[in-house]
């Protein structure tokens, strides 16, 4: 597929770069002859060999292939200034094949930022700790606006990004102060392209006419497990193209920088699209086992990194080779970084004094930080509802006291707005505007059926510019199992959303054990860095809310009933951050109840069922929470001396760190009404008062230990394998 | 986008039916007049919507709009026999839109299921258990094939399907003798195609060309949250024909049965690509509120049911109306399905005769059981290499044994299969004949960048026929959380396959945090119905393979390591299935090490520097299966009197039911060699030796017990979202 021959220079590049003078004059005019740019690709490629030999690993192959690409992005197309990496003016590139991360080191280094010394670049799988040049992208490190390596996320984050400078643009700029305008660059391979997030995000990125976005396709067709064609036959350009996307091929990509860099000037001018660049190029470009699977994600080896230095004119003895002329190439990119930075300063300084309302507003996004006043504006205990409301339902209160006024957040679903209450009146729907259904000031998201895209869309609004966006993201719990790759990366990146995931158990009903979770909860309590909160009342779900707009560094995910719980005349919002505290009964308990979310009034109703015993019921929100409480509250809440036992409708997994006893789900649900559900799975307040009466009799005088974790309600139910019964 | 217009009969019906006959001469040529088809689609209407009216509850607008799509496929299309739902011959349906369960549920009453009485359909939303009309389709009820709900998914299961199919018809078709030729018919609705999964497994199809597989697509333009074109204007024939697929469009299927049924036929005879089938329906079609987002998932209400009957000319004081004349439209249905299987017999008693050999293994095949003499072909542990090897490779010495002997197994990897050993010498790929990578007898699958769709096609291939395929997919373990939400539906199904989840931790080394699972073994771990098994060595792995291929009934996935571990003296395979027990140290502990994994070893070398305490290191492979164990059994591995430490380098999530203190991960992981790796987050013998020793010296004479699980290693690096500090 892919054709190439590393001598081939093309012959108006010179021209070309003239050509592309004019239609970039931001860049500035200085021409470099063509043998330099060789030499510089030359060099790329000689050095990716040499970083990846000296500690034999890495992935040399797309480094070698794609140079060409780096040069046309870091030196003629992308604005930014290496001096001030998170200059907000600046344009961002995501790299969605992020084991390719060298390619961009390599190209960090040569453009001037500060940290990217050859010594910094060097540390590429260095045995020694925190290399800022790791396996992947980092977003800690300068230069790098996002952490990739999962495939397909990338590009999905860059749809967030693009989606938050047009919405930005929407909202901020106006005649002549264009303040929010710069590109978001995605480099895919083939890998991503092949992922479903990726197709995910590329279908809504079409949809929504997202032109500030730039897909640079390094279509080597080459993977870990060599050619593609072995797996994938797609005609990537014609399936973009019927998702509503600009398609601009190139041929030559190894080594034509002209073609490239003309065919991303034009991509910067394509209106009402987005655009994809497929750039045909061979990957390991020059080496002996260029074109292959080998070259992917392996050294070279010595005897090959001889082979491509003798064959790029380099000589084989010397390492880490790098011309001055390369350098000097390179010269211009630090001053004229400074220079656009400085421009945009004195464009801010003039549109704070042409339109200072709008220029406050801005100030204050930039900021990162939420207008003040919002914790005020969530109802009291006092005034939220005293009937029985779902959980969801009271979360969409705290939404609606909180979102419509803040710019800050922009909030959506996949497809599920009305169930899970994240839509206010007189919203306005983010969309393109010819499309007559909102426009790109709207903070409405509508991701569609496409959870994975949307939570990792969510990574790329945040990542934008750090609190200036916070996204609030729901589904139905479930499907947060689809997304959970992409909410694992916004916890290793510390970024902050919101995560509305309802009908979060067997309280789902009729809709069936397809829809009901039973183990998920378990990972998103074990990642670290995201708060996983499930809210028992209307009250905790405010305290939930507090939480999550309290903490700027972790996303926040809250499970949310769909069936009504009471107001508990015990909840109380501000516990909800010691992730546990006893929310019913006596001082001195003999017997505590743990449970969460809609388990905590049946835990109420066991309790009483097990007077005269002395029974405490505490609601556990947040597990993590309640671990870094000290012992002595937690002591105080789950006192030595009393007898616990766990309630919750989802595996016992975790429980035994609480608790000497349980009562959960041992199988997946069913379909039926969730009233009669609980009562299958043995959740009657009268069957676990029953249950755990007994036990707690059994255990009088011999306190369980560690390892006697006892599951009062195992046996229920038949398991599930078993033939199932079914009633016709 | 549809249009439809329900008096709108198509003028040339019973011409094209007459011409239908010519094409499908196995279909009775039994004309029904037009007014009745009508009368036989608005009766499936009117009793959708009392269906979800009785319950108030249910997705009523799919079973209308699609009615004539249920028609075409039952009453003219698909092979089955409605007396023997599992005869081996039939074609095959798989409802990606699983929320349209009532479409198929009304279809199986019609067409002559036993089980699927008018009462049986009856009970969908009913407030009752073990009800057969589940809220979505479950395998357990005849008629159905693969449970669905989880978008996306079940377009993967027909893909699974189809190329189980395939390669079972390359395998034992012989001239003359096609005993494996069924088609695979999956619905799919908007929600479905938007789904990442949905369009790995759309691309995966079309590269390999499976003409088996239909794809019928009830194109209504709407789901819960109202018209796609807020969020999707994908040209989706356009881009399914990028993707090698062959493209019919149906304009009026709502009600232009003649239309459906030609395009069925049609597709029927492509050839070397599968087809979809682009239908346009309307939603609701008849309701007040057709082609609206509330006509998907609410019942019409009572006024409603009432509009939508008078309208189709049924009255509306009577409910779940079925015109005699409707039951003897489908009459034949029994009787052909019972001589398609008699015909079936017939052929292969003959093929029995003809080609007895492979007659033999295709019995063999349909018995559902491997092939005996595996378990003595699994190298001893004599045999075992003495050398430290990664587990992930002794997992490969388990493969190469008994994998390539025995057609039952199909084995393939998202891209990594060199990584984690399952592919063997001499194997045929399974591609398209006319590729020239391999035919369809081949058993090595290549799956491509695309985990989701990996495991939700290796449940179509599971589904097939129970037994029949043994599928191992592979992707390092950190790439399972994609793959996660169909491995979930595996668990659910009881269906089996084997997951290689190889780089299990942060063994994995330089490729960094990214690639560092950390809180996935949790999911699987808490996930009822799968074996999750993390061996220590190469004789545990056996053991785990052992474990798996004797359990019909559920998945197994075996997380193994990137890096080496030596053979272990006291590792047993026969003790994996207990799920734990002493690998090395004294019968009478003061202590116990559990550990799993690459930990193990580790974990003894820790008890040796903790003499001269006694101290036994306990091996976990399985919790759940140790779980299960008695207490007697439970408590001579882990003695009551003996302090317990767990040594793991996940989440300590969990372990709290087994140890009284862990040494685990409580952040996510970085980007340096493993050893560099393992030392920094504490894991050294030396570190961990210091640890435990001084936690176990201040709880002399005061065992913890529950709710106080130490963190040994808590504090040993920084939290990752503090500033991260990085060498340059």
């Amino acid at each position: 597929m892919s054709t190439s021959n590393e001598n081939n220079v093309s012959k108006n590049r010179e021209e070309a770069h003239g050509q592309k003078h004019v239609s970039s004059p931001d860049v500035p005019a200085k021409n470099s002859s063509v043998e330099t740019e060789q030499l510089v690709i030359n060099t790329i490629r000689c050095l990716a060999a040499d970083l990846c030999q000296q500690f034999k690993g890495g992935h040399p192959g797309t480094v070698m292939g794609a140079a060409a690409i780096g040069i046309a992005l870091w030196k003629y197309e992308m604005r930014y200034n290496p001096l001030n990496p998170s200059w907000f003016g600046r344009d961002r590139f995501v790299l969605s094949a992020g084991h390719a991360c060298l390619l961009q080191y390599i190209m960090l280094h040569f453009s001037g930022y500060d940290d990217w010394t050859l010594d910094a670049v060097k540390s590429y799988h260095a045995p020694k700790l925190h290399t800022i040049a790791a396996g992947h992208p980092e977003i800690e490190f300068p230069g790098v606006e996002v952490t990739t390596g999962p495939l397909g996320q990338g590009i999905a984050n860059a749809v967030g990004m693009a989606m938050a400078g047009k919405q930005l643009g929407a909202q901020y700029n106006k005649e002549g102060y264009p303040v929010v305008d710069g590109k978001i660059w995605c480099m895919t391979g083939d890998g991503c392209i092949q992922e479903g997030v990726g197709q995910e995000a590329i279908s809504l990125a079409g949809h929504l006419g997202l032109d500030n976005l730039i897909l640079v396709y390094d279509n080597n067709n080459i993977t870990v497990d060599g050619t593609i064609d072995n797996c994938f036959t797609d005609d990537t350009s014609a399936k973009l193209r019927a998702q509503n996307w600009e398609v601009i091929d190139v041929f030559d990509g190894s080594n034509n920088l002209t073609d490239i860099v003309a065919a991303m000037d034009k991509a910067k001018t394509i209106k009402g699209k987005p655009t994809l660049i497929n750039i045909r190029t061979v990957i390991g470009i020059g080496a002996k086992n260029q074109n292959t699977g080998s070259v992917h994600g392996q050294a070279l080896g010595d005897e090959g990194v001889t082979h491509l230095k003798s064959a790029l004119g380099f000589d084989p003895a010397e390492k880490f080779v790098i011309p001055p002329i390369v350098y000097e190439y390179w010269e211009e990119t630090k001053g004229r970084g400074e220079a656009w930075e400085a421009e945009w300063d004195e464009m801010m300084s003039k549109y704070a004094d042409a339109h200072p309302e709008v220029h406050a507003e801005l100030q204050q996004r930039l900021s990162g930080k939420l207008a003040s006043g919002w914790e005020s504006s969530l109802p009291s205990k006092s005034d939220l509802p005293t009937d029985p409301i779902p959980t969801r339902k009271s979360s969409g209160l705290a939404f609606k006291s909180v979102v419509p006024s803040d710019p800050t957040f922009v909030a959506g679903s996949a497809d599920l707005l009305e169930s899970t209450f994240v839509s206010w009146d007189g919203m306005t729907e983010f969309q393109k505007p010819s499309s007559g259904l909102g426009d790109y000031s709207g903070r409405q998201i509508r991701f569609g059926i496409r959870e994975h895209a949307m939570v990792a869309i969510g990574n790329g609004l945040a990542a934008y510019h750090r609190g200036m966006f916070l996204p609030i993201m729901s589904t139905f719990f479930m499907f947060w199992l689809y997304a959970a790759p992409a909410a694992r990366m916004t916890a290793l990146m510390g970024l902050r959303w919101i995560g509305i995931a309802t009908h979060d158990a067997i309280g789902i009903g009729e809709d069936g054990p397809t829809h009901q979770p039973i183990a998920l909860a378990h990972f998103y309590r074990a990642l670290p860095g995201l708060n996983f909160i499930r809210p028992a009342d209307a009250e905790e779900v405010m305290g939930a809310w507090i939480l999550a707009l309290k903490d700027e560094h972790h996303p926040s995910l809250f499970t949310l009933s769909r069936q009504p719980v009471p107001l508990l005349p015990g909840s109380d919002r501000n516990k909800v951050a010691l992730g546990a505290y006893a929310v019913h009964g006596p001082e001195d308990p003999e017997l505590c109840l743990i449970a969460t979310g809609a388990e905590v009034t049946r835990a109420i109703e066991t309790a009483k069922l097990l007077s005269p015993l002395r029974v405490r019921v505490v609601s556990m929100p947040s597990m993590a929470h309640f671990d870094r409480q000290p012992t002595s509250y937690r002591r105080s809440v789950l006192p030595s001396s009393a007898l616990v036992v766990a309630i919750e409708a989802w595996a016992s997994f975790g429980w035994a760190r609480y608790a000497h006893a349980g009562c959960h789900m041992h199988t997946f649900g069913m379909s039926a009404p969730q009233e009669t559900l609980y009562d299958f799975f043995g959740f009657t307040p009268r069957n676990l008062a029953e249950k755990i009466g007994k036990w707690a009799e059994r255990c009088k005088g011999d306190k369980p230990g560690v390892g006697d974790f006892e599951e009062l309600l195992l046996g229920q139910v038949p398991d599930h394998h078993s033939p199932m019964p079914y009633s016709v």
